[in-house]
């Protein structure tokens, strides 16, 4: 056989290969199977000031009608080509909830966590547990409960929603019912999961029910607590960090099956030494200043801002006051499917640039 | 074959068995296999007056010397033949430490937890982590833990001891070391243990490290933390009765594989309707007076007395004031091998006989 | 504010939202949360004569080199843009072996199952346990096991090759390594892992090791026993249908953390009743012939046939004569992430088109 | 205080403890909690001759009436004081049926396994499902499941009987029942179980049943199979002992979750190195002779020779011909209370006597 007609027949098979909807693996297979993860999620930096301002003006233009209305600005990560998605797994978001305004009721698969950024008098009705919120609460709306949001105050609140929604997307799991026949649902009690895990390891007797894969059943967990917690965390490791994970208290699990809440608290000094980590996460300051190097670049952060580190980007922080910084991540997936990796780097990572170039 | 051939024969295959180590079965299979529990353990109560006035005379006239010494009183069931259990399972006990002694370090693989009645002033060491002991704190020496007792008062303590040890025994698995060289561990920190578990499903990020059998990181339950949860609960369920569980607060399971702590709180009113459970357990009554029906037996009781409860007898209770009963009970063994079995009975049990007869 | 204003004011909004990354959700809510699934994969099937004939073409034109190379065809659904996946979680494909050739080892985070559909004379080697392939049987090679695969044979081999990339890739979780310095690993053992689990539920004493996520140590499930299984399972429900499932002999659970192995007989009669499942599967058809209804359309199949169900999509099987249709799902992700659903419908579907239309 | 008057004092105490139901610890510290396990069961053999023929005597004299009855010769350990028990978890004994027997259906919740010594002929009916049994055959009725025997023979059958008993009555948790107004079950299958799990790895899809504690739903395991297993694992291992256990197919657990059962082959050669086990254990040589050294006490075995071992106690084997050693015990129970512990021993252990004595 002639090279001419090798190409001819070659030729011939591609076509008739994509005309019959197959593929052939080997022009491809490098790029499908790179030697390590290659995101399209790009690390990036949303300010608060523009985050506020933004939120502030949409309170004023939109209104919330039925059910499913919600005011959300989304973060859009520039690598992900116009995905509403902050990265390839998560949802990050601001919401905005006009003083005297209500969310209607509706349910999902996609389970929601909610971190108060600013603003009170607001409380979020959970399978009929209306749950108050203040900054700093972590409140959850776990995948297909029933949720409304409800404002008596005469402020806005605004908050950070973090969804595993990508992900349940990406696996055609998603359901959405809007709450039958009514806005809002009825309220039959208030920060009842809160009474019913009243203290650490106090469970209610023959309260553990979690077996299978399942969300926390205490809801809400107050920025007091979590602030207190990471006070003795950081007494007893001696600092400069602590780390501490909110959990399901009937299992120590993560509080959803797709996403894990954590809030770190980090004393100026020194930058960390590196870390990379499969999966990604979603960072947002609650109080502070510092920075943080994500794959070379340098972004400075304050109050409010909110941060997005790809998967396996190298990853290291530094305060320049006491600060704190909420997280949600994909790490219980990973885990839970055998993918988990993660290197400390020996170290420190060179600077390249800062954010935004 | 004549009758009394026979029996001559049947007589000389019993006495082959007998010298040859062989049991026949028919003559004993329903002693061997009764239709339900037939627990040797029988219904008891000692008050806590005596209890009291004994130990205090014991700690008069017996000193601690080295190593495995306690100045301990173990409840001895009457049904049990003279053996030092509470029940057929549970070891139950008071432990009186004077002023400024010191009770030095051991472990063994039975577990052991201590409930404090009365005093201040001591702490207990468990592998390295000084735990000050409260009156109604639970505090527990875990399965193969180092632990020493150390009084740093001029006042005595008693404390309620609860152990597994006699199914530890039945099983053959009973292990024992004096602490090496020395009488007390040294120090390594003070109340760690609550430091790392700081709140309500806040644990240390990577905290999760429970995965086999094994017993709570946390040492130590405050007892101003058992009334906080336990008021939660009661507001919660609007009584007359809350019931709350000490669990790992890495995994919500019992505070060990073989014992299960719990608190009740009762309030005057109506007596409870009885249940029947598998296992036994024992009350300790932290305040309060009221009283115990168990198997048609009329219990009172008042602050500091001890209760035992055999396996499947029926129980209901009354309290005449609000009332805050500490037990302890095998239920997790139970759970653990299958066999764990409870009936609510629909009618009150009829009381035929009070205590002491 | 006149209405031109605010309509102005709302342009300036969008465009200062997509100016700084961020999306307003209301536009978008009902297509981002739609009440079901509604998956870009679509129902399809390919033909093994089509197939096999591709194969051998590909076979007689691309050459294997170095490592990473495999002479694959994917399965690309027509729903999903170009890509080279059989559905949004799954990889499906035909790979074909020339007889002496050598698929030289590597390994990836992607786990992979191969089912044999046609030839002999191979053997996958996967941690230096060389398996040996015949028609029907299955092997796996889990993620970051080595592989490579090598025909002593004169005929050629083509099996079918089923993945969880799809998933993997979602999660940015992918790393690749080919095998250091030579292409071939050394082979330690020939079927190793089917004389360590040699019967059913008979473990090697202390042969309880999976604890966490991970993948049956198990390699290779064999045709005949395959077969003796679905006759006896048959035998013991009745018929018309038995489905088996493959696993791990240590745990029972799935073969990986990401993806399930069935096999389904089915005997010549009515058409079977419609299910929907969340989550995708692919079909391959071992032997026998019949028709699929999915979502109203109507696929004949035969030996060979390769047919993709969508999530939620609703599936009913008829065979013309005794058919077994090996499977690949991702049902481990869904049940592990709390989003698995599944509905038995009562009427059968209506037949509205056939395939190909 | 003179010292007679504390000796009073002292003797006073003591007895007001006794009339009050109290045992001081510090008397008895040393013997309650010894450095290491002190069982009351003592290492012991019993012979095959001796049952046999003492078994048979008994199917000569004894007959079996109604529900519970059972021609049953259990191993009555002389440690233990007169009990009816192997050792001190365990029962262990010889049953015996007459050809055209049959001994009426009960359940219990001490479980139960017979592994068949002699005869054939006999099919056990396990909740329904009539379990044949056949030389070398394991066959479990487990806990709280109906069950009873039915010869079709014109000859005897002998098993042995393995049971939980002891350990369930100390958890004071035995419940009994007599198959209601007839002495027989129903038939509803014949081997039905192993129908439902007919191959390695291969489980009915949806057959992942079991997720607490429970028994395995496969009810039978063959002699055929286990030879063949037990093969597999030497040709793997190289010999010169391999052992497997049998589990749940289902989880891959124990068959029970108080007792697992094991076959051991060990192939003529040197001693085995000793080892120590909490735990006690039952083997019963099913084919071969050899010798196994216990606490330096040297017991020969035979074929049907039953053997007890003591927790804690150092153990070694040797065979003198290719020998198939059965063996129940009791390590799910000390796993699932995290106290099993196991050492094996650097030296051989001398021998100091050869039972009997």
């Amino acid at each position: 056989m002639t090279q001419a007609s090798e190409q001819t027949r070659l030729d011939r098979l591609y076509a008739d290969l994509e005309s019959y909807d197959l593929k052939p693996l080997w022009p491809i297979a490098t790029e499908l199977m790179p030697l390590e993860p290659k995101p399209r999620t790009v690390p990036w930096l949303w300010r608060w000031k523009a985050l506020r301002e933004l939120a502030e003006r949409a309170g004023g233009l939109i209104t919330l009608d039925r059910g499913g209305d919600r005011r959300v600005l989304s973060l859009a990560n520039p690598g992900l080509g116009g995905l509403p998605y902050a990265s390839s797994t998560l949802w990050g978001a601001v919401q905005f909830l006009n003083g005297g305004e209500h969310a209607g009721a509706h349910r999902h698969t996609p389970g929601a966590i909610r971190f108060v950024l600013e603003g009170d008098g607001v409380s979020t009705t959970v399978n009929g547990d209306a749950c108050e919120m203040h900054p700093g609460d972590l409140v959850l709306t776990p995948s297909w409960t029933w949720h409304d949001h409800n404002s008596s105050s005469d402020q806005p609140m605004i908050w950070f929603d973090g969804l595993d929604l990508p992900t349940v997307n990406a696996l055609d799991a998603i359901f959405f019912e809007n709450y039958p026949n009514q806005i809002l649902q009825p309220v039959e009690a208030r920060n009842r999961s809160e009474r019913r895990f009243p203290g650490t390891g106090l469970l209610p007797a023959g309260g553990r029910t979690r077996t299978g894969p399942g969300h926390s059943p205490l809801l809400v967990y107050r920025r007091a607590d979590t602030d207190a917690a990471l006070g003795a965390l950081l007494e007893e490791s001696g600092g400069p960090m602590a780390s501490l994970e909110f959990t399901d208290p009937t299992s120590g699990r993560p509080v959803m099956p797709t996403m894990a809440c954590e809030m770190h608290r980090i004393l100026p000094g020194e930058r960390t030494l590196p870390i990379r980590r499969v999966g990604s996460s979603v960072l947002v300051v609650y109080q502070g200043t510092g920075a943080t190097v994500i794959n070379g670049t340098r972004f400075e952060w304050g109050g409010g801002d909110m941060l997005v580190v790809p998967s396996w980007a190298a990853v290291d922080h530094q305060a320049s006051e006491p600060s704190d910084l909420f997280a949600i991540s994909d790490a219980p997936i990973l885990q839970a499917l055998g993918l988990d990796r993660e290197v400390a780097l020996d170290l420190p990572q060179e600077v390249a640039a800062t954010f935004p170039g």
